[in-house]
């Protein structure tokens, strides 16, 4: 039944599909009505600056970009879009990377750009409420006087509603958590222009059934974030960088699954290969030389927790004949370490003129890591392309980053890209770990989630019956 | 539209149940042949020992009962009941507290109680799969020398299939989450007979809808968990216990708040209140007195780290005025504790006879747990009913226990329950923190999740458009 609900889901959706009205003037003065004449445009630049994210998949205007400022505006939008089968695409930052954003269809773009309140902070129950289009790291500026934080930490700064809608996470998750982690409450604008709330503002929640989680990284396919509460944690009191390089990509791997198995609970445990090692000492200053490295973070209440798991770090570092070790607790230093981090692929990107890159994201189990990084060396190595590695080697994620710079090459990028998610897929893992599915995974979906992926279609098909919401994205 | 959805759904749903088929000999031939002779009974001492949990809630026998033995049993049980329009409801050990597993419309009693292997365990990604009858504490004893646990513990040997679908929590929580936070892949027999697996054993996903946390928590609504792989932490090398007792509950409660705000990683922070101080330090030995009091634990990887947030946890208590206070790293002392605290019910139960028990569970944001805490306690006394206030306060969570012993008293605990309730939506709680839905919260789910309700109905609608699953529970 569930195999039928399935496919004539899909047939559905490609009836919908060409079924979508084309936008025109009487629409877009329907949603100047809505949300104010200067909160929609139709210029060609303004639909152009978001007409693709961080990724290589190919750029498409929306018809009109709209700037709700609140929830209601949101769902009134949302209600003209069901109500005239327009496609409708949600933008946040765009800085997502597998084109989730882009509008497929065209249609209406609704930003979220100008609903950038901090709602309520609920200082005393590490607690805030923020409406969609604040970037994350604006938030964390402005609870820094509160001593507390937003945890995960995508890099860019993302906005928190996408960042909620792709279940973002980054450098922290291995402590903290991604974001499904980390949302007690959202208020999300249905396909059909209602307003729902999911969640409370309990820590414990065990009422209905958990819509909170099926909204986040659903890719703003079955609903529009309009706010949502988040768990902070406070700002750690003592906190450690440390940096190791090893011998080997075998010995800084296994040094990850040590440290894992410890029990220790890093904030922080990412990996470089010895070409992006290289860079960094060159470019940033880091002491690394050419070798696969480690970066790591610690977190604790106490100077002693501190000394304690760095001295456990260390040993297992040493004991896999790691070439170097350097830890601080230097707030500069530690800065430095992190923003060069963050800034990797622009430091590719210059340092590698005439290239083009494909960022890759599959996690698996920790154990199966090594296994991991071993099979994509040698992909690369065997379609003779130039690529790098890197990972949240302490969550089992893996960037492999692959130049192009002609057709031949893309075309073999793909192959790896292709060749790494299955063996992703056969180590037990998942296609992306953290990007999302949007255009570029959703071919996968199939041989990931088997018949789960005929239920995923029959739960679109009851809250977007007409498929307006982000039509094209993670359905293959 | 959903509202629509919704209600066309309970018309479909009531037309359902009026469809339901009664089961027949013929029926109880299929089954036989499904899953074997000796695994299915009709036998009234069977059925009699499935038909009522720990909860008050009218006992209801089912027509048979069925215990398969693994998965392709499970869901060919289920391709039955759907194509017969049977109803079906899964039963673990019948531990939960609010009707959940009771066959409100008899049909089919699915046991998972022979369902008993640990599949895999995985030790160095700290994860173990199992099938759905194992019991939590029969678990926890096989990982044992693994240096491993599953960390939730709702103090019955509760199953995991019954825990994962009713998201239990219990002392453990404040520090290692809830069922929901522990799980990573389960395996799931949908209404139509058809297995999925939803997640995958990477700790990292982005991939697609997160099915997995919208069947934990559905208490067998939606599918059968078949299989589960939870996430295990490691067996914490130091550990103190820690009693405080105190001059008011508004003292005790301020030290939860305080302790909380504090960022203090405690392990567990339980509440009672001077009744049930005084009755464990009767019946137990506790060194409490009449006195409200908190139980916590405190886990940690280094001494150091112990004994710093020991000095906290005093300094705090002290400043609140604490009367009494305790720490202990002596196992035999602190296990003493907790199978005091986990056999409290009992104790309560042998010492005031001639009473029966309703055992409340509402959940609120940690500032407002002392507002919670004394409404209850004047809602009571409003009531003149004899009652007992406990609950894991790390989390928020309050159980009012309250006593009757008559109609009279059994109407005025119901008030109580009903205020309580809705004090705690008020406060921005939920009316269930880890007890669940079942029968008995039913009634509040509208006013607690509004139009979300009608997206919950329209999922059901969606994956188990017969009705067959469980049903009576959930929606009012």
């Amino acid at each position: 039944m569930f195999v039928e609900v399935g496919f004539s889901f899909v047939c559905v959706l490609m009836i919908a599909l060409i079924n979508y009205q084309k936008l025109n003037s009487g629409h877009v003065q329907q949603l100047r009505a809505i949300v104010g004449d200067d909160q929609v445009s139709t210029a060609v630049a303004e639909r152009k600056l978001r007409a693709q994210d961080m990724s290589r998949h190919e750029e498409r205007l929306g018809d009109v970009v709209v700037w709700p400022r609140d929830a209601a505006q949101v769902a009134d939008v949302l209600r003209l879009a069901n109500e005239e089968r327009l496609p409708l695409t949600p933008w946040g930052a765009g800085s997502s990377l597998e084109g989730n954003p882009i509008p497929t269809y065209g249609g209406i773009l609704l930003s979220t750009e100008r609903m950038l309140d901090v709602v309520k902070v609920y200082a005393d129950d590490f607690q805030v409420t923020v409406q969609p289009g604040l970037g994350y790291k604006d938030l964390n500026h402005k609870l820094a006087s509160y001593g507390l934080f937003f945890a995960p930490d995508p890099g860019a700064n993302a906005t928190i509603g996408g960042m909620l809608a792709n279940n973002a996470a980054g450098i922290r998750t291995v402590k903290y958590g991604a974001c499904k982690d980390n949302v007690l409450q959202m208020e999300v604008a249905l396909a059909d222009g209602r307003l729902i709330r999911t969640g409370s503002r309990s820590i414990k929640q065990a009422s209905g059934y958990d819509l909170l989680h099926l909204f986040i990284g659903s890719e703003g396919t079955l609903g529009v974030i309009t706010e949502a509460t988040l768990k902070l944690a406070p700002v750690p009191v003592n906190i450690s960088a440390v940096t190791a390089s090893f011998d080997s990509i075998t010995a800084a791997i296994e040094a990850v699954v040590a440290v894992r198995g410890s029990g220790l609970d890093v904030a922080a445990l990412e990996f470089l290969d010895e070409e992006l090692s290289e860079l960094l000492t060159r470019e940033n200053g880091l002491k690394l030389g050419r070798s696969p490295s480690l970066l790591m973070e610690l977190h604790a209440a106490h100077q002693a927790t501190i000394d304690h798991d760095l001295a456990l770090v260390r040993e297992i570092c040493l004991e896999m004949g790691a070439r170097t070790f350097y830890a601080t607790a230097d707030t500069a230093q530690r800065r430095g370490l992190w923003h060069a981090r963050h800034h990797l692929f622009e430091t590719v990107l210059r340092c590698y003129p005439g290239y083009e890159w494909i960022n890759m994201d599959v996690a698996v189990p920790i154990s199966a890591y090594p296994e991991l990084v071993a099979f994509s060396s040698q992909a690369m190595a065997d379609q003779e392309l130039f690529g790098v590695l890197l990972g949240h080697a302490g969550d089992g994620n893996l960037h492999v980053t692959l130049s192009f710079n002609n057709g031949t090459t893309y075309e073999r990028a793909q192959i790896v890209n292709e060749q790494v998610i299955y063996k992703a897929l056969a180590l037990h893992g998942t296609a992306t770990g953290e990007h999302g599915v949007g255009i570029g995974k959703a071919r996968f979906m199939p041989d990931e989630h088997g018949p789960a992926l005929g239920v995923m279609a029959a739960v679109k098909a009851a809250l977007d019956p007409r498929g307006i919401l982000n039509p094209g994205k993670i359905f293959p």
